[in-house]
């Protein structure tokens, strides 16, 4: 027996257990030797390049273009933002011998790119005309974490980081909650990932920024996880590197710059918000098979009947732009099989033995509704469009699972007490008007934080349900991952 | 007066410098502030990005997967193959210290990732049905280079690197031969760069490989470069790895692997071959756009009249899958615009001005021809198809006129003294039967290595141009990048 038959502990009983089994299980991921380090499978990497593939054409449609800068960084650029060096000099992995030689200056390898950039720009940007610039970056980051989880927080982990510059503020506004706008359609419609669009509070934002946006999701467990980000840098680091034009005037100005960033830590939002105790289950859009064919034979005439209807089933989808994997392999059990892609959560199974190519019909089955309730048996007539509208139809019904829990488990709160039940099994929504201390004294007691300020602002006012004072915004607060 | 405006040194008066001066103004890359590191730009980016498409469909049509494995590799990995470390230990970047602390074992920068896969190999394969494993990566590698050149060199560089491991020797024999195929048609199916495809000698071979196998192209100063290539590492990294399996004997065996790689250098390959004195030249497959619009207008009502037929033609372009890009800067003239996509090798550009509005015509220039050879003017009539023509015309072109220099700069040499000649200029073809020494010795004395074995023999044999003696295979000498 090996660790595939092995039953999943159950989501309610250890969530934290659940997790890692599933992402080890179902192939998404694995350990690499150094501490901390991840393997991303294959299985885990083609869910990652349809997250690409979808994120990368939303940020050319707005302009921006890829590029690809240098993973070493002078550990001098580092400290040229006070704030910026204080956030991530505790993190960084320092490269100090090279070719055999003690380097001159230690070099670190890149925690996030601001500053890289910032010396770059400098020297592109001369004119208001060479302005703006939208560049995107495909590539990994390091940061020296203690405590790691695959995919939610590891030592190197893959994103894109967007880097632009622009020659007035309001540019630069745009551009923040332009990313912000796109990392929300994003998981909203294509992860089915329901998040809350929102502001960060002082103490949680990015070191160097005069205001940090935010994508924030609920997680199977009531945890938050922030999924997504979007800088706004005013002039810091302009400021700090040098970043400087002549304007239309012939005045010397700073720029103005942004950044946006988006990570493999996306797919443990996806893994949590949307698994259950059979295992991963994957939005129809992002994942690498959209059905699974199993074949269903016991004698060797039933293979030769079987097989090649399956094959020509799978040709039809596959010509018609669905993602298919035919189950070919012969020394497992269709049981097996039933349960291995259900643990790795492909949205739909076809299932078609000896009767169906008799009777010309197939049966479906639907990952997210398991057992009877999700399975119909339909004719291999007009076969693509039927698979089409179930995944549209598994689409739209598990953004409206995710939103329904979420909303469910989400409370307005009148005072500490209800804040604390609150908390321990979802998300509070209050007013507040507290300070950085307030926030730190709550986050002490409860590990709770703001999340966010939601964009989406009831308006009026109300009364901070920590201070009493009169409050003026909405806030969010979660125990987060 | 800005670097733009200055002329190209011409690639006859000083290669080396046109080379650098061609990727820095055409915006392909520029320098990183860690020395020997390379910026690549969005244009640089762009084709790169063609190049990464054109690659990994032809990897997945072969069945193999991609994936992420980590950057950081412990330095104790490396000590396991003898050959390896041997070629590699020289050139490693070491990261000592993390998170503030000093690090236990020394983690290095990959600078390839046969060790970390032969480890995670290893824990991956117990059964005969593990096998095969087929896994290509995207990502950058670091090797410590002393001398430096954009693209053909760097401290840091892009690349794929593909690795797999069989249960036979015979399927690892095929994987490789397969690869080198995959990347020959790539290069002269895509780039347009005529390749050598064959094998390298004990001397050029990967450190731990029993064969590489390579693709060889000659630059337009007649000198060589490797453009890819694709080991057989035998059960060399499976013995260091302990890669073992149960075979359908239920006998362990060790695995048979194979590595491929392919990487920026490849567009030092692309401006080296195609190049001319206007700078780069791109093949239309590849290129980022296909078709540069450049619109002729001085008055506000000519240009009324002008950049809407532009636009409508630049849409009809694009709907029928053209890469196009509009020229519309308010603040250059046409014949800057004109300098400026020679220099970045856009294969056709558009010129539409009043005239062409009336008599509804553009004028269609070639890249590959300057100057009254390579214009013509045609009707807006069936303007996608008439383009879609021209770039397949130009893309052979660019074959055919780089295959001619190539054979018209490799020579049959009879004795050392015709060989010297030769490899002044290009490549010399010889029958062979020297041993290491003699080739070390040949390199000493002329710059000149054994580039390949052509896997193309033409059988029989004869006398080793240098030592005399019968030989059986044929090499390709030249100087290489």
């Amino acid at each position: 027996m090996t660790d595939k038959d092995k039953k999943l502990v159950s989501r309610r009983e250890d969530f934290n257990e659940w997790y890692n089994s599933v992402v080890l299980r179902a192939d998404l991921a694995d350990y690499g030797p150094v501490r901390g380090t991840m393997i991303v499978k294959p299985y885990g990497w083609a869910l990652w390049e349809n997250i690409q593939q979808a994120l990368d054409r939303r940020f050319k449609a707005t302009g921006v273009q890829n590029a690809g800068f240098p993973m070493f960084i002078p550990m001098s650029f580092l400290q040229k933002e006070a704030k910026h060096v204080e956030g991530f000099a505790p993190e960084l992995a320092v490269v100090t011998h090279g070719g055999g030689q003690e380097l001159g200056e230690p070099i670190v390898v890149r925690p996030t790119s601001e500053t890289i950039i910032g010396h770059t720009y400098a020297n592109w940007v001369q004119s208001y005309r060479d302005l703006p610039i939208l560049i995107n970056l495909w590539n990994s980051v390091v940061r020296w974490e203690l405590r790691t989880k695959l995919f939610l927080r590891t030592l190197e982990f893959y994103w894109q980081e967007g880097h632009t510059a622009h020659a007035t503020q309001a540019e630069a506004d745009e551009r923040t909650r332009m990313m912000l706008d796109v990392y929300t359609d994003f998981a909203v419609n294509e992860a089915a990932v329901p998040v809350i669009p929102g502001e960060k509070s002082e103490m949680e934002r990015f070191a160097g920024a005069d205001q940090t946006l935010t994508i924030e999701a609920m997680m199977g467990d009531g945890k938050a996880l922030q999924s997504g980000t979007s800088h706004n840098l005013g002039q810091n680091f302009a400021r700090a590197f040098d970043i400087q034009f002549l304007d239309q005037n012939n005045v010397l100005q700073y720029a103005w710059t942004t950044s946006w960033g988006l990570s493999t830590r996306f797919i443990g939002a996806i893994i949590m918000t949307h698994g259950d105790d059979q295992g991963l289950i994957l939005p129809p859009r992002l994942a690498p098979y959209q059905v699974v064919i199993v074949p269903i034979y016991r004698k060797d005439e039933e293979k030769t009947a079987v097989l090649p209807t399956a094959m020509r089933i799978q040709n039809e989808l596959m010509a018609a732009g669905i993602r298919v994997k035919l189950d070919d392999r012969d020394n497992l059990t269709p049981g097996y099989k039933f349960n291995d892609w259900e643990l790795r959560g492909v949205p739909v199974r076809l299932e078609i033995g000896p009767r169906d190519v008799e009777k010309h019909s197939v049966a479906l089955a639907r990952r997210d509704m398991p057992g009877r309730e999700g399975k119909q048996f339909v004719s291999q007539e007009g076969l693509v469009a039927t698979v089409q509208t179930l995944l549209t139809e598994i689409q739209a019904n598990l953004l409206a699972r995710a939103t329904q829990f979420r909303d469910a488990n989400t409370h307005d709160v009148r005072d500490y007490e209800e804040f604390k039940t609150a908390v321990e099994t979802g998300f509070a929504r209050v007013w507040w008007a507290g300070d950085n201390q307030a926030e730190m004294q709550i986050k002490q007691e409860t590990k709770a934080t703001i999340r966010c300020f939601p964009l989406a602002q009831p308006g009026g006012s109300g009364v901070c349900f920590y201070t009493g004072k009169p409050a003026h915004r909405i806030a969010i607060f979660g125990r987060a991952y």
